[in-house]
């Protein structure tokens, strides 16, 4: 399946400019793909990073709004960090996972395991705010599956391609240091490859067999969209080839039952 | 840095042999980017699976002659793994992080923290084996790093320009199902890109600011290399703009006193 062709192009999709809320998402990225001279075709896959959507959802929170609990006080105490910003992190997420100087480590309301609820609160600020407002926490998009979904549709129905989309974010890990892209919502690819079916070049099975297919793309496109970066929120991947899918970014999460580091 | 072009290719350098003990990894890779009809340009990274180069040094181990510890027949019996392998990944290691049925995750010799030690004994097998024998297991490289700086420096000898090696293996991840592409060795190009030097938009200090470049670009590869498929082990991938940097892999790793999942 992947690479029918020898040959991937990443393409960063430019000159888009600050996304506010309530922007037509999917009238940006047609916009984007005009001014690339693009023409969209099957298999293509638009990546679009979670802050874009974000923005477009208002997703802005104003820090001295927030009315931090008890609990967040007191981890904010323990860990050195701001309490309102750990009252956000606490609403957004299930568990923590861990915590230390600085950082809570969470299971996010989406289901992914990831550092501060994946809330950026280092260049997030809406337009229009009022001088010495803020600080300001932007949270991830509500529901990236289904803007991926909305974004495909609309994609496809201006273009005619059968496409696939990923909302991508950058995320810390385990084990390694420094940030690699994730796909945080998923749809028209299928977010796992599976290739247990498959066998080796001798005939036998594989053992280790499932690639994190939208993860890699995510990563890729990280390459050079640049997360910290809103000036590139919109990358196109062409050359994979896979099978048209419906399923979505939960794909991706290990259960916490079946997970040796929850 | 990164993308100062608007674009990535990622290209596939098809039509390597099956690799086999001592043969000239270099002179391989010289072939193939002569057979894709690429002449390489200052800022090309060569991407070669780990794979490729345990074939090359040999790294085959017949289970039949490897003789277990009481260690590792006992922990074999717990969680339902060949005391032959467990031993080898034993020796491959310095640490057991975890052990689960039919699995170990270790911290590797070379510092990485990775399921059965990165042991390939999925469709490993030397040519030339005797009918009969194995099964074979393949150990990862006996030193990545310098893999790639020795492929890099007769890369750039003889294309002129300068150059970025990335060894690469497919890891699966805490939290996250499927495999990824990792840097498991690095030469030429920086394995993280720190930007906290910079700013955002705004004007303020950017807060998550240091991406796994490297890990990135082998994430990238992996997209069109399939690590399982040995008839793709050469990748290059071009359009990142970097400066030289004699870094290794190591850069990615984290400390495992800092590590929160250790």
């Amino acid at each position: 399946m992947i690479a029918c062709g020898d040959r991937l192009e990443i393409v960063a999709l430019s000159g888009v400019p600050i996304v506010e809320r309530g922007d037509d998402v999917a009238g940006l990225a047609e916009a984007a793909v005009r001014r690339a001279r693009i023409v969209l075709r099957d298999g293509d896959i638009v990546v679009v990073t979670s802050k874009l959507l974000s923005r477009a959802e208002g997703r802005f929170v104003e820090l001295p709004r927030v009315e931090p609990s008890e609990r967040a006080v007191a981890l904010g105490a323990t860990i050195g960090k701001d309490a309102r910003l750990v009252e956000l992190i606490l609403r957004e997420s299930t568990h923590v996972s861990r915590s230390a100087r600085g950082v809570l480590v969470v299971r996010h309301k989406l289901g992914f395991v990831v550092a501060n609820a994946g809330i950026d609160a280092s260049n997030a600020v809406p337009s229009g705010a009022a001088a010495g407002s803020g600080p300001w926490a932007l949270l991830l998009p509500e529901a990236p599956d289904a803007s991926a979904a909305a974004l495909r549709e609309r994609l496809e129905r201006s273009s005619g391609a059968r496409l696939g989309v990923v909302v991508t974010d950058s995320f810390g890990r385990p084990f390694r240091l420094g940030t690699v892209g994730v796909a945080v919502g998923v749809c028209g690819l299928p977010p796992l490859w599976d290739r247990r079916g498959e066998s080796d070049l001798f005939g036998r099975p594989l053992e280790q067999t499932i690639t994190a297919l939208a993860d890699q793309v995510a990563a890729a496109a990280d390459l050079v969209a640049g997360q910290a970066d809103e000036r590139r929120p919109l990358v196109l991947v062409r050359g994979l080839c896979f099978d048209a899918c419906d399923r979505g970014a939960a794909d991706l999460l290990r259960r916490a039952e079946e997970d040796l580091y929850a």
